[in-house]
């Protein structure tokens, strides 16, 4: 049924984007205003000076939702063309969420080399990049090689956005235990692009106790083989270099983080954990264990990627709001900083005496999100001298 | 004065183009049809017959107007960030006129084989493609190979549109004289994108003697040096291998076209040309010759580029209606007999008894244009076997 009604919505619409114009041409006078000739004394002055392509075009509240279709949802390699409807999706979101201008860029290519290059070549037109959907370990490095070249904020979704979400999911859980955030003892089971993001991100926030598992099990230095980014993980990770399942991992761990498979989390381990437990299972549709399921082995907070459990972890609480605040203050990035600062906004949208174990995360429609998510980030941005304006 | 307000204009609305929706989002059931998880469905059709994805996206209504800011208006090599307002301002009378959604990409470089790729990787999310504004003689190349190896219809503006409205107004022109359009001697003078376009339309309409002229005169066999679209021109014009300037070029000519320079045409080369003597004076701002000079020199019919003198050449004529009936049929290329066929539809749209020396081309505000050029391109597109639908 569901399945019908959004080929219907798509076939219906055809599509989901359109392009408008913000002015009316109705005259001569409108034409030679919009177009030749009015339309050189624009361009004479971008030529002059390139800053100002943010005073008179729509660069500035523009977003490419970049994508080479190679990890689409969970549907995999699917190509550009079918990653269409996803990105064509994600650009209404921006625009619904967080009042940005968002137009889909899906590639006919999936080489690293050239994806940069075209990223590079077509920058121009935007005010933002938001990769999506690109497979790991290649977003790692279009990501960071982006990120240096370009003035504009590269931002990959499927890592930060998840981080965010679960790094503010997890400050609001974390106050409904008697734990301290810092101390907590985390295992991430998938480290993947968002596993690596996630990771990452509880390190900037302070967490330090965190153990990384793929489907071999713990990674720890010196197993072999292992791929550059979970070598790096290495360095940060599992201090104690242990070895072992994730099983083995997860004894006394107070928080587990899944963004792996369906059911790879059983009952038995949730009882070898800490006091208290903590788990956010974001396989997706089927997570790694069942919501009923994980409640009644003892988990004290449960997160999900679903949106018919409580507490979705969706990456719409997070990315239209920071785009708005970096293109607010013409950020040239998205730092940690900033980042953490979108956490904390999330997180703050619940009140104290509104938190429960079933309320840790706003709903994905909570219209106060992005604004407030946007103020947290520009300020950051401010702070932390990566604005061009304030 | 219209300086200031095309400045404004732009200022305060930062900008011409806007990404809306078709689609409200405001439940929870709303997200998941446009988003996840509803979303699936589509890309699993279009991954699996990739046709559909004209059905489920907006591709099959999206044309990228694609320029390099190598050849801006009259304002030249301004480069991709000044050359925005113009793609902008281009993008949105896609819209006004052939009711496309169309976008701009200004690229960062201006390698030839560079533009060849970024646009073949960008190429999945559109139904078109419009250059724009690529200077001589690259953008021949970069036309040439694009429409060789995508399934999209590949379009260079500056050479066709201008080619396709010069040729409705010469069909228009001729009517108010006695001679025969086939018979009619021809000089063009300025090669270049343009004027490449228009010599290629001519003798695709029957004209057999045109003279090409450039700032050296007349192009003939063996004039050394000549640039490789310069000497191709040789092989199709100037059958008698005549020398010269343009004074030699034009005597006894019927038409003079110029797509060149400022002031280059006299009263004096005009009282040389045959009787009724059709002159079409299009550079911009400034005109190879003045509307009322030429008037005053005998020229039966005049037009210009500009707006503010009569017979107005001005491509939005055909752009968007070519597109538009492109688009509808789904036509993998654009070619000869479809631009005739716009030409005419153009040219179709005055009436004979509304005909006039001041009223050979319909104003750029005509609302039947697009409309007309729309049906007359998709009929031609069919009957020649370049369309996907019918």
């Amino acid at each position: 049924m569901l399945k019908e009604q959004a080929l219907k919505l798509h076939e219906d619409n055809r599509g989901k984007i359109e392009v408008n114009s913000k002015i009316k041409i109705e005259t001569k006078e409108d034409l030679s205003l919009a177009y030749s000739p009015g339309v050189a004394q624009p361009c004479l002055k971008i030529a002059e000076n390139p800053d100002d392509v943010y005073k008179y075009t729509s660069k500035g509240n523009l977003v490419a939702v970049v994508s080479d279709g190679s990890a689409v949802l969970g549907l995999g390699n699917i190509g550009a063309l079918a990653g269409l409807p996803v990105m064509e999706g994600k650009s209404i979101l921006f625009k619904r969420f967080g009042g940005i201008d968002a137009f889909p860029i899906c590639l006919n290519t999936q080489d690293t080399e050239e994806i940069i290059k075209v990223c590079k070549a077509i920058a121009p037109n935007f005010g933002g990049i938001n990769l999506e959907d690109i497979s790991s370990p290649r977003c790692f490095e279009i990501e960071q090689r982006l990120e240096k070249d370009l003035d504009i904020p590269v931002f990959h979704d499927d890592q930060h956005g998840t981080a965010i979400v679960v790094t503010a999911a997890l400050m609001n859980a974390v106050k409904l235990t008697d734990k301290q955030y810092k101390n907590l003892k985390v295992v991430v089971n998938g480290p993947g692009a968002a596993g690596v993001a996630i990771i990452n991100m509880l390190l900037h926030t302070g967490i330090q106790n965190i153990v990384a598992c793929d489907e071999h099990g713990i990674l720890y230095k010196g197993r072999n083989p292992l791929e550059g980014h979970k070598e790096q993980l290495c360095n940060v990770t599992n201090l104690d270099n242990k070895q072992g399942d994730l099983a083995d991992a997860l004894v006394n761990a107070d928080v587990f983080i899944g963004v792996s498979a369906p059911n790879v989390l059983t009952t038995q381990m949730i009882k070898q954990m800490s006091y208290e437990p903590i788990v956010f299972a974001m396989a997706n549709p089927v997570p790694e264990i069942g919501y009923d399921e994980a409640k009644e082995a003892g988990v004290k907070v449960m997160a999900t990627g679903r949106s018919d459990y409580p507490n979705q972890v969706n990456n719409v609480l997070a990315f239209p709001g920071i785009f708005k605040g970096a293109l607010q203050v013409r950020a040239t990035q998205i730092n940690y900083q900033m980042k953490i600062a979108a956490a904390q906004a999330i997180a703050s949208i619940i009140e104290h005496d509104e938190l429960t174990t079933q309320y840790i995360i706003p709903s994905a429609l909570d219209a106060r999100v992005a604004e407030r998510v946007a103020q947290y980030v520009a300020k950051a941005a401010v702070e932390t001298g990566v604005a061009k304006l304030n």
